[in-house]
């Protein structure tokens, strides 16, 4: 495939040398380029496609050199990064050391923040636009801030609609409407916005009111007041975007996504425009992505994994991998089975996701189980809030929610379930740990950290799946709200690990009995552990391995044993090293006055950890078979 | 002043024996036991004088042992708790084991929740009714949402609306609209709110508007699709409360807020009606508070200190203390002067509060630099985005918020600050500690350890206003964003430490020269670290007394030599145990392999502190200068 247009790109001002019909072929390119990458490095393709036409039309209008556009959830990006210089390494797409999926000022000075988060854009925008406006020299700089439905009902982006159109500067909000966010967008707005798309001459018919209400005979009587009423305020009434105008906000659309012409217009109206617009654009999530043979949804998916369009469409082709085996169980499809096991022995169960039905696995729950399943959409702050009131009426809320998305919801975590004290809200936290090829923005490295501050919290993690059923029913078990993590990983393969001990409140495991020194575990890191331990026997260094299964409450008696047991310690999780299990154990030891004095704490080293494959990221880490082996050898020689 | 109807008052149905008169002898009982009790303990006046017929009319139409009521930001259900069996004891308010300042489940099952924080309750009843609504036994119990204008423009409020008009339950939602948040209210949502409150006969507006669009004429031609249109939408976009229909709730009001009949007609209304409605209610803050005579703001203060209003008082009779000392200075003043102080020499110093203005004490800079001063409302997570922007602009944007509030924006420090990599927003963390009488929902005690977690934020903790000075030197000197911390409390006095050393990145300073034991304090606290030393020096214990400043980054090599030159360390922090300061020390020290035989952490200890005089908070977690001895010796001897 040649890229004609996209090979003689020098900058984006170029694309104002286009005419239309070049335009369109470019924009041709564009889709064929993501699909073609993708397809090989994996990423977020649905809403990239979606947003091509979107993303040329902010470049022809304007100067993104000086003007800027601020990503929501920066994967819609991708059309931007190929027009900003990133054509030519677009094939390094998510790999190690190459293009990152989503915004990042170090690739280019057209990207203005990292962002892998929801809703945050409006509010950087408008602090943007604040700063430009406060000086002579940047006063006349535009900032837009394109942002998707599913993202606009995140409350930050409320809060930040609410201050910009009270600060009333010139900020163009691209409302990038495809009716879906991650998942198809659920909530009250949602509708509004279906509403809207069901008035398609909305202009047109605002004008006819226009001229209607000047036509209303000036009488007097019974009426005249309201004739009043609609004369002043009946074509404001009128405008189908009256929740952004009662924002402080003017509303321009819809505008259909898909045509050039009109979003150069709108944008240019925008351009104009004094104060806070919104732009509402109707566009279609994968335009132009040519759906799987076999009932793939017709929006093309939200993101592939490296690779696997390639292998669906062998599978399609009726080319068939000679004796496969079986694909090993990921962590979220074994949470998804053992929330489903205690959804049907207890009436109580109900799952709660922020618009991540997929991707916590919980399309079956959702299925199996519609009335005890909410999806609150990009909401985590409402989500946690909502179990809280589930869970003080009787219910057992579980809100399965990404590590890192979690982190939106912190002070609720706080304020509205651990303070309540006995309140059995039970988190499931996927992705903790490193994931991969989204990078730092989306690695769950901080929730061991930020959820073992808090009393009443019980804090677990399990090694593999039969662990994790005994958790969820220790959790269910309990008065007091739990959370349980694990990785964006397979579970390990039945027989990793002896025969368990029960699951008991702030008690440890021990995997493995050696001497001398001892590796403590938090979750699924066991299993490399064990296997560390297998390769360091051979050495002459006879490992003890323990489970830890709870930071919080820690085992402080089994820590003391441990610690008398053993001459060095060394802690192992998939976690940020500051404030995290390490840290925990490191307390617990201090506090006991039994530290040994060979301690060492293994977990994600204290920087962010950029994108590479996962396993890559683990190595890097030290977190990997050969850096846990290698850590232990450099204990016991310091 | 005898109650004769709240002494009658046996459960909240005997309300609905009472006539109108009596009634409205209650609410005046009510105010006045409020105003009585406010005025000796302190406590949230203004809020709660605004809400007393509102509260009366909710407990009258309602049976809120099975009917719910939730309170947002719940200083405002002193009149419920007067009403439901904590009339007796309310003259303990806010005093050691009395009553609490905010609802308190384990006070009375009329307590739903435990709240302080802003934009919570649309959640949590939602979730509630959620649960309700499963079971039949449940089914017809209806919950309501007590929300302040100020709570409803916080982001989870949003969300919480979004979700609930989607669930199509009969969630009532409250909105008691006093035109003020904490400080008056701010944002596009506010104008929008004093639009409604323009349109006092709106509803009626609205009747003749119906009627009107019914005569319109059955033409055909040019103007019959807008005729059809006004015809079909017409009387649904008069509505005033366009903004929450669009959000799935039907909107009734607004409704003046001290009339018991129309607020009784209109909750009526709320409970007859299918799904989810909002009231709007139009209340005034600090209603039947009599003004201080010397200029007080109209609707009275928002909150008292204990004894503050006898103070004024006496102050305006002419009543003068004989030669009284002047006031000690906060550290939220100070903090106000030093950054006053900054602001005059850098044009790029911008501050921001959260509708904190009073409480982190930036009116005079707000009077003096209006154009750089930016009050965002109850919106922490909006607040963060934008200082971002600024920042990212050129700007050196100061976010003064309160450690509990700051939590709110969690996920915002992370992704849009130290995600970004030199982006010098500045944190200025007032409450950083234990707040006294507001208890566990307003102690900011976590603050050090959810914010070391981040790499490239610059963490610090001032001991007196000498060193907050130059902390805001060395932040605004930065590429990174800084975090700065102090109490609720006086600045120590000029004299308390020696002269200081300049400030430099990760560098702790030396305030006194012991022997075998060192005691290292993480900000104001060093002053209690210092007066503990010299309380034990006659005992022959000899502290050395370590000044951190920094607890990201910590001070290893200044840590390793301390470890070296002393037998026995202690840390001090007026933050929780868990992952705080003490913890980052351990961590060090253990990582060092230099963990000293005799180590202890001093600090909050892990579990909620309630509502108390700070002093005697402070004196129950060991933390006052008896306390700080204490553990010293007993770790001497253990």
């Amino acid at each position: 495939m040649a890229w004609p247009l996209l090979d003689a790109l020098q900058t984006p001002a170029d694309l104002r040398r286009l005419g239309p019909a070049e335009l369109r072929a470019l924009c041709a390119e564009l889709r064929e380029r993501i699909n073609g990458v993708v397809r090989e490095t994996g990423g977020h393709l649905g809403p990239n496609l979606g947003a091509v036409e979107l993303i040329v039309a902010a470049h022809l209008v304007f100067d993104l050199d000086k003007d800027r556009l601020v990503f929501d959830v920066g994967h819609q990006a991708y059309a931007h990064k190929l027009l900003t210089g990133r054509h030519r390494s677009f094939d390094t797409l998510r790999q190690s050391g190459g293009v990152s999926g989503y915004p990042h000022p170090g690739e280019s000075p057209f990207d203005v923040f990292r962002s892998g988060h929801a809703s945050t854009a409006i509010s950087t925008a408008a602090g943007l636009l604040e700063a430009f406006a406060s000086k002579p020299e940047t006063r006349d700089r535009k900032v837009l801030a394109l942002v998707g439905d599913g993202s606009l009902t995140g409350g930050m982006a409320f809060e930040g609609l609410n201050h910009a159109g009270h600060l009333k500067k010139n900020l163009i909000v691209l409302l990038n409407d495809n009716r879906m966010s991650i998942s198809p967008t659920v909530g009250a707005l949602s509708a509004y916005f279906n509403r809207l798309r069901n008035l398609p001459q909305a202009r047109t018919i605002q004008q006819d009111v226009r001229r209607f209400i000047e036509r209303i005979p000036r009488i007097g009587g019974e009426l005249s007041e309201a004739a009043g009423v609609l004369r002043r305020q009946g074509i404001h009434l009128m405008n189908p975007g009256q929740f952004f105008i009662d924002l402080g906000f003017e509303y321009l659309g819809p505008v259909e996504g898909h045509q050039l012409e009109r979003l150069v217009e709108a944008l240019r109206l925008a351009r104009a425009t004094e104060g806070p617009v919104l732009i509402h654009i109707l566009t279609e999530k994968g335009k132009g992505y040519k759906p799987h043979p076999k009932g793939e949804e017709s929006y093309g998916p939200h993101a592939l994994s490296p690779g696997q369009r390639v292998k669906e469409e062998a599978a399609a082709s009726g080319v068939v991998a000679p004796a496969a085996a079986p694909a090993p169980l990921s962590w979220s499809k074994a949470f998804a089975r053992t929330l489903a096991n205690a959804a049907r022995r207890d009436p109580r169960v109900c799952a709660l996701t922020a618009a991540m039905e997929e991707g916590t696995a919980l399309e079956g729950f959702h299925k199996e189980f519609p009335e005890r399943y909410y999806d609150v959409g990009i909401c985590e702050q409402h989500a946690v809030g909502f179990a809280a009131g589930l869970a003080a009426a009787g219910m057992r809320p579980v809100f399965a929610v990404y590590s890192t998305f979690l982190q939106r919801a912190f002070d609720q975590i706080f304020h509205d379930v651990a303070l309540q004290g006995r309140l059995p809200v039970i988190f499931c936290i996927d992705r903790g740990g490193l994931v991969g090829d989204d990078g730092p923005s989306h690695h769950g490295v901080y929730d061991i950290a930020y959820l073992r501050l808090f009393p009443n919290l019980l804090v677990l993690a399990p090694k593999d799946e039969e662990e994790l059923e005994a958790m969820m029913a220790f959790a269910l078990a309990q008065d007091y709200p739990c959370a349980i993590r694990y990785p964006r990983d397979s579970v390990p393969a039945a027989g990793t690990f002896p025969p368990p001990e029960p699951v008991e409140l702030g008690r440890m495991e021990t995997l493995r009995r050696g001497r001398e020194v001892c590796l403590i575990a938090y979750g699924a890191v066991a299993a490399t552990a064990l296997r560390a331990a297998e390769r360091l026997a051979p050495e002459g260094i006879d490992l003890t391995v323990v489970n830890a299964r709870f930071v919080r409450p820690l085992d402080l008696q089994g820590l003391a044993e441990l610690s008398k047991g053993h001459r060095a310690i060394l802690t192992l999780e998939e976690g940020a090293l500051p404030g995290g299990f390490g840290s925990a154990v490191a307390e617990g030891l201090a506090d006991l006055q039994l530290m040994p004095s060979r301690f060492r704490r293994l977990g994600i080293p204290d920087r962010f950890i950029e994108h590479a494959p996962r396993a890559d990221q683990l190595a890097e880490c030290g977190l990997d078979i050969d850096g846990v082996a290698r850590a232990v050898r450099e204990l016991l020689r310091s």
